[in-house]
């Protein structure tokens, strides 16, 4: 794996720190150091501006445009207008000046410089001494989202010097921001300037989608002076500084997704709130922020003894994943860099249900029923895109935020099912978990029979119908762009088909209805029999091996250790045809499917194609190690265990991949959580019963996690020695070691 | 195969003949009735401007430019910026005004409408009476590209009337014409307004060229104003009409391909050249054109008794190939529409070696090698490719016009290499008949090596090292996008290393300096006789089937006659990726390298082949249908072969494929010489001794055709019983039904 560590941080249990500005790093800082409440986002950039590289990021989840311009060489089913979450008002923005001098860190001399991201409240804080000609002065800049009240979002300047020094301060609302550094997608409706209030308000260029930005500024300084401009409105300050004052700045952020048009209505609306969250107050804010990630750590901590890098690293992806998604609104999902960055559009993956969705079912029910939820609230765009296809039923999009397929890359969008089964293996997951049956025969029904039908149509039987599957698709491992016969698809679409068979057995539900709903004809459920049955799946007895599709054992040899590290990342560098004839491999896809159904295969099984498709697998996708290190956690081969797991948790704190710039690797984290808690822990969640079976790595002295399950709080630790279970609420069935216990209060066992 | 003729114009065996005016066909007959001349080629518009549909098409062999915008996601080896012949200067343009109504056929009373192309001088007439409000005008326009001095260009315009009437005539020349209708990439430098001539002169926006066009009109009527705008003359004349009046208008256009600023010496030659134009006046300038298609006619003519449409269309393909190549410029080529359109972006493809190059062969040696020569030319370009591509060697282009690639669909780009391959198989054709030597050690030979170790570097070897070949390749049917081991891209590598071998062994050629030239190491001989020893080539002995690529056979199987005609062309109807996932092919590709090494094959292999692959073939691809109709009369199937010869002479003249309309299918049309030739005549041309098998069609008299081989001119004229070859020049040794003969004048033999 051609990934290495890029350490800059202080390493805190539950802090991340910046101690020295890291110039080199800005734009690194600028992604970690990101705030979130799932409604909005804003990355950790310099609120008074910075001359060297920078992007200034505010996202709002749900607010997004279509591309300008349009793909060339559109033909049918390939997508002709992508859409993106776009760069949105700037509630931060400031401008500094002291003796002529406009601070702008690129430039100033500053020492003490510290930045800090409290992840027990969501708190950013930045403090330094600058040093002008007017003399020394000490800044404080702090920033918070509310975790409750969404649209709430606060921002603190504290100036103190021990000499008289005059600043002028600038305070801006500006939604005059580009997007990809090149367009605004934002159109000028009103700018307000009243009663010490100060407001934009703009619309999307084409969405229809409005957004109010209201703040009010509380200080002891009078403004000088106060004005609009195209988008924009600023409050100037001019003030004799001694000892010490303080700007605080609440802003009421609200958007409409669905009107431009209402700004009479959101105007009443903000105003309210910012009365309330004026009179609520800083402390009161932090205090509710801090019990709100209270009840985050209480619920869904990771303790790892011994290993204070880990500990940090693996605290910083729950804080994230928390800050993204917590699922209080059924529209919003999980971007592939979530709220952080411009990169993959803001775009949610099959990495929603597949990486992300473990994590809310044992945290949080409601944010992964809402997951789920957005899918059937977009499923009328998957039946669209499936007709797009020349296919029936639905086929989910690779890349999405409004449901339609955002992905122009035909060879991506047209090729690739993972997401559309990955939908009903959520379900089932959700489903083994909380057997919510009125969600399943209101909408997870609905879905599982749509992606039938999509998937029965987009297969084909082979010249003497003996066997169906797919022809012409890719499967996870996007190095390998066209296949026939992906295992990976093939056996997804089998355990599909199947989960629905199941269900019409269980004789549970109203599917009649459903059918009758999606246009079923009366052969569907023996199509489905037969499909499934017949389905192809590439195995080798001997060997144990399977295919990862048709033709991939006879494909050259590429001893991946080979490849110059310079070489990487390999769509960088390499011709871009290259990549796809040898049996190298992006990130795994015969392991995917045995990983996601675990308790299918045998440990021989595991054990053969682990060793097989490991060496040919170069990592290219964040996804990949933690997958690995699972496996060799299972196959108690902790020395490699140890070593995919080496960045899981620090892929972002320590910039494994480089790009971190760019916005962190949101979904990627999520893995980091599945590499402890099914690597480590040993969970397995795939049937009905759950099964553990821990182990743990030499040097730690132990570890622990949290889980709910079945409405009770289950906390696993484990040490060298033993693993100790412990409970709250009713008592609960389950596997350890393949050894089914109820389990009351508290079991203790010797580790294995 | 989903084509219908759309008859319209008369039938003549030298003539293409519009008896009234075709409004519906207006954009076909712009395409039918284009004139060329190699250096130029101009689309049979309306001079006089047309409110309905229209390309005013002027376009210069060579005078390119690039995109104004990059390809989306262009990873290396995808082509960012393609490039395309550019639509140029109008220099027949002009505006006819009676009676404060401008005329204009989409709106005018007209009656008495004819236009005529003949092919025995490439005269362009076009007459008609005008219904003015003044009463009735007689207007002929004249147009005629000289042959023999390219730069020489004439329009008359011919005005009669019986009663007096005022005419309003405005002769422009103009260089604001768009390419794709949208953009302009003519960027102004001067205009010339003085002693009777006009000029405009313009440089293209990047590349570097310029092209001057200068007029001299001839009349006995006084302009009445002339003046100059951007990129623009004009000339007014305002006359009494009585009887009849003439303006001949004398046009010198001169291209510079490499140098925008030499406006003095390209200004300089117009007008010496204007001058002798200008004295040797119209009925000059047509008996040369005369004299010159006489003698194309009489090396070329193919005579086909008892089909005068099949006649008719056999003439005009001959007629359009010679307007757009005849060889007369190294660095020219042909596009896949000739200089007839913009659809295909002016470039060349595979087809100029494929598919035209035959037709050179036979009837001119110069033309024939100078398509060679293009290759040479852009040899360096070819490596660029290659090194793109991260292979060694040259990678000739799928699509070009200046030897880059022009294509910017990476998957055919990418992955399709019968241009290279395509190149040496040119070579080797060449050599057969002309045994050029000079020509192989100075040129041939260094194209060879490169596209060898081109081919040798993009192949690879399977895991146990058994079989070499090509993986993640698209073979000539685009039906089957990313395979593995396409046999024809297989089969072609194999001969071509071969070929390779054969002319080191014939010890005839200084190959060290090649070798050394392109820095072949030694194990190179070695490594090419290796990798041609083990190519993998799919074969079934049993059934003597080749398998187009690995897993063809087990392709889903599609019913293609199952499809509705509204389904055509799958491109605009399909789902791309739907294209591509069963065993409906595109175009011949087992039997496309059947053909061109027919003698490799025995007639039961051919048989077994055609028989399997014809009924899965959709002939999308007009360069299709021919090659079928080859195999149908080798194997004397002549209703499959009359049927898809159907069409072969009269693609465009019918508009088979409804797309005339954006330029005439030049190099398909090509096919159609190969058709009767190869075809009906039965020869045989790719091993050193020619072959000759004629048959005919039932409802034929007769045929012949001329072929010069070896400084001599065979004729060979079939009927129903009997073959006679005559011959002029030295005698030839060759095979008549697998006979070897020694013709020295004359033989007749009974037709089998």
């Amino acid at each position: 794996m051609a990934k290495k560590s890029n350490e800059y941080l202080d390493v805190d249990p539950f802090k991340i720190i910046e101690t020295g500005f890291h110039k080199d790093r800005a734009m690194v800082s600028e992604s970690i150091f990101s705030l979130g409440n799932e409604y909005a986002g804003i990355r950790g950039f310099f609120e008074e501006g910075y001359g060297g590289k920078s992007l200034k990021g505010s996202y709002f989840n749900g607010i997004y445009e279509y591309a300008l311009k349009e793909t060339e060489n559109a033909y049918r089913g390939i997508v002709k207008r992508t859409h993106f979450t776009i760069n949105s008002v700037n509630w931060v923005k400031c401008k500094i000046e002291v003796a002529g001098e406009v601070l702008d860190l690129d430039l100033a001399k500053i020492d003490s410089f510290v930045r800090e991201l409290d992840m027990t409240s969501g708190l950013l804080k930045r403090s330094f001494n600058w040093h002008t000609k007017a003399g020394v002065i000490s800044l404080c800049f702090e920033r918070i989202m509310s975790m409750d009240n969404c649209h709430e979002m606060l921002q603190r300047i504290t100036f103190a010097s021990k000499n008289e020094v005059q600043v002028k301060l600038a305070m801006h609302l500006d939604s005059n921001v580009l997007h990809w550094s090149k367009d605004c997608y934002w159109n000028r409706e009103k700018e307000i300037v009243e009663d010490n209030q100060y407001g934009v308000f703009t619309s999307t260029l084409s969405t229809d989608q409005s957004l109010l930005s209201l703040m009010q500024i509380e200080t002891k300084e009078e403004p000088v002076n106060s004005f609009s401009l195209d988008k924009e409105v600023v409050v100037e300050y001019d003030f004799q500084l001694k000892d010490k004052t303080t700007f605080t700045r609440y802003v009421i952020n609200i958007c409409d997704k669905t009107n431009k048009d209402n700004f009479v209505g959101l105007f009443k609306q903000a105003k309210e709130e910012l009365k309330c969250f004026v009179s609520k107050g800083y402390s009161q804010m932090l205090s509710e922020n801090q019990a709100y990630y209270k009840k985050v750590w209480d619920s869904s901590d990771i303790e790892i003894l011994g290993d204070p890098k880990n500990q940090q690293g693996i605290r910083y992806c729950i804080f994230q994943l928390e800050q993204t998604y917590h699922g209080f609104a059924k529209d919003n999902n999980i971007g592939a860099k979530g709220l952080t960055g411009e990169a993959y559009s803001g775009h949610a993956f099959w990495d929603s249900e597949t990486y992300c969705l473990p994590f809310y079912l044992f945290s949080n029910k409601e944010a992964a029923k809402n997951l789920l939820m957005f899918r059937y609230h977009t499923l009328d765009e998957a039946r669209k895109r499936a007709s797009d296809l020349d296919c029936v039923g639905a086929c989910f999009p690779i890349a999405t935020r409004n449901g339609k397929e955002g992905c122009n890359l035909w060879q991506h969008a047209s090729l690739q099912f993972q997401p559309s089964t990955g939908v009903v293996y959520a379900i089932m997951h959700y489903m083994n978990l909380y057997n919510d049956k009125e969600f399943m025969q209101n909408y997870g029904l609905e879905m599982v029979v749509e992606v039938c039908r999509f998937m029965l149509s987009r297969g084909q039987y082979n010249q003497d119908h003996s066997g169906f599957g797919y022809f012409g698709v890719m499967g996870p491992d996007e190095f390998q762009m066209m296949v026939n016969q992906n295992t990976y698809t093939n056996y997804l679409a089998k355990k599909t088909f199947e989960y629905l068979l199941e269900l019409v057995e269980s004789k549970q539900y109203d599917i009649k209805s459903i059918f009758k709903k999606c246009g079923c004809d009366e052969d569907f459920l023996k199509d489905i029999k037969e499909a499934s049955a017949k389905m192809i799946i590439l195995y080798d007895d001997q060997t144990k091996l399977f295919e990862q599709h048709e033709g991939f054992f006879k494909l050259p040899h590429l001893d991946i250790n080979s490849i110059p590290t310079s070489d990487f990342p390999l769509y960088a560098h390499w011709s871009y045809d290259r990549i796809y004839r040898n049996d190298m491999i992006k990130q795994p896809d015969v392991l995917m499917f045995m990983f996601l159904y675990n308790q299918d295969f045998t440990l021989e099984q595991k054990k053969a194609n682990y060793e097989f498709y490991e060496p040919k697998c170069i990592h290219e996708s964040s996804l990949s190690p933690s997958i690995h290190s699972i496996f060799a956690c299972e196959l108690r081969k902790l020395d490699e265990a140890a070593k995919f797991f080496e960045f899981a948790t620090r892929l972002d704190l320590d910039d494994y991949n480089c790009n971190t710039c760019e916005g962190i690797h949101t979904t990627s984290i999520a893995a980091a959580w599945m590499n402890i808690v099914y690597g480590f822990g040993g969970l397995r969640s795939e049937r009905k019963t759950l099964k553990l079976a821990p182990t743990i790595l030499p040097k730690w002295q132990g570890y622990s996690f949290k889980i709910n399950y079945q409405g009770s709080k289950l906390l696993v630790s484990v040490t060298q020695e033993k693993v100790t279970l412990s409970l709250e609420g009713n008592p609960i069935e389950l596997k350890v070691y393949d050894q089914l216990i109820t389990l009351k209060d508290k079991y203790e066992l010797m580790r294995q």
